[in-house]
């Protein structure tokens, strides 16, 4: 009966969710070099000017990349997972892909809020960059929830989610790779969808 | 062809897409010190005091009063304005309720994200205090998702909601009453959900 604050779940989105979307454009294109991550590339903006060059290289239109892009569906257990957690708390997603990626998603998941980031898009429709609404975005949004008065829940995969992970009020991380469970061992680890929301009532319970 | 920003509405809730809570409380309870508003005491704290002793006296539990919500519809037009918002730009509902009140109206419009304050609920299902996110909060979401990288419209009726249309990139008052019409002339005024409709489509052409 303690005075509660209201909670939120803040996700990150592809390998939570959705599949990797550039893996996903590099596999049905046949373009090998489109699969580099940061992993490979470590600077990210070196990274997506690469990504850029390809795809004008390429003649790839937004349009074209789009419907690869609607051919893809959200993980198995992805969509009933969010539905629920949208039923017991506020649930933002903040992803690092930009929204002309993922508008096809979102009648898929009944247009879930989402923080993303913009592509700029040239009179041919061809890709001609990119704007990120702010720099380390995920961590800065859940410090504006946390001010906003909520107690903070995350979840993701990647390296680039830790920042948010180890600033919310409980960080969980889904299905990450090796290096990251190795370096962040403070993080609790899932793998599946019934345990993070197992770790999502426990925090919903304690808050 | 300009680096855009991604776009946000932040919308109040009673008056603009539900009726207002209290005065519906009133009505059915037939309590009418319930229908005073800030109106009549300027003063929230003094006036949210006075509600919840009398809820008190009257031992009307949380359960009673969500199944007189319950039975509140969104205004007219409410559903369908706000499922096409969503599939236009993020939307996000703003509002000085709470989250236990505002529950019974969340099916119902599936799920959009809200960010509301807590009621404090005793053991006996009495509402036994109340505890705000953070003061001046639609301001302060408004500034958070301007710097989280957002252009924003805001919209509301009331004087509670007029130090966020100030603050967010357009601000467009809907249904207010005369005295906040006189005092912002300076905000544009809608009444029907075709003209909400327009601004924000302007909004979005023009971000």
């Amino acid at each position: 009966m303690s005075l509660q604050k209201p909670t939120l779940l803040a996700a990150d989105f592809e390998g939570v969710f959705i599949p990797e979307i550039w893996i996903a454009v590099a596999e049905r294109t046949g373009i090998e070099q489109l699969r580099l991550t940061t992993r490979d590339i470590s600077n990210y903006d070196e990274l997506m000017q690469m990504r850029l060059r390809i795809i004008r290289e390429q003649n790839l239109t937004i349009a074209q990349i789009q419907a690869i892009i609607d051919e893809l569906e959200p993980l198995p257990g992805a969509y009933d997972f969010m539905q629920w957690v949208r039923t017991q708390t506020q649930f933002i997603i903040l992803t690092d892909s930009f929204y002309q990626f993922v508008a096809p998603f979102m009648p898929k998941l009944h247009y879930p809020t989402i923080f993303a980031h913009m592509l700029e898009i040239d009179d041919k429709g061809i890709i001609s960059g990119y704007h990120l609404r702010t720099a380390d975005s995920k961590r800065k949004a859940v410090e504006a929830f946390s001010a906003a008065g909520f107690a903070t829940m995350a979840t993701g995969d990647s390296y680039n989610d830790t920042t948010m992970l180890l600033r919310a009020d409980k960080g969980v991380l889904f299905r990450p790779p090796p290096n990251v469970i190795a370096e962040f061992p403070q993080l609790p680890v899932t793998t599946e969808y019934a345990e993070l929301k197992a770790h999502v009532i426990a925090f919903l319970n304690a808050a």
